[in-house]
């Protein structure tokens, strides 16, 4: 079974799906978005960059494709991307 | 904008966007099936591993996470999985 998920109006996308443990992948439409977590999540960006303010944290970092960043669960994370980036996440 | 395609009654479902052109990230339930290409595509396993076999070719070969395939344009691949995975795909 995948499953389709739409966040911020069809401006994030992402398709759930089993492997070792819950992941998706998706797509994140230009914008500026922030995403809570329920769980630990380690974000890989698969095409294209997103800027990432982490919670807590001043500065803004840039993840290019293959790199990747990791949420705790119960946070927040907030994303700027200027093209169509899409990325994996995988829950803990 | 970002699109939802679903194939094979929904057991592969893929999200299309632009980034250099278009691309897309997708999933594949267990089971085997065939692919028709238009244009050229490069395939790209995102996490998990496919068995393939290109159109022409007699012996199938796998490809995991990272690793990546050709397929010129108005030809076919197959491809085996025995868990999900998640691919992206370019058309060039």
């Amino acid at each position: 079974m995948i499953t389709v998920n739409e966040y911020f109006d069809g401006a994030v996308k992402s398709l759930a799906y089993e492997h070792n443990g819950k992941s998706t992948v998706g797509v994140i439409d230009a914008g500026e978005y922030e995403f809570g977590t329920s769980t630990h999540e380690t974000m890989i960006v698969v095409e294209g960059a997103m800027e990432v303010l982490l919670f807590g944290q001043s500065e803004w970092k840039t993840f290019s494709a293959g790199e990747k960043f990791e949420i705790d669960s119960n946070s927040s994370f907030k994303v700027k991307v200027t093209g169509q980036v899409s990325y994996l996440c995988k829950y803990k």
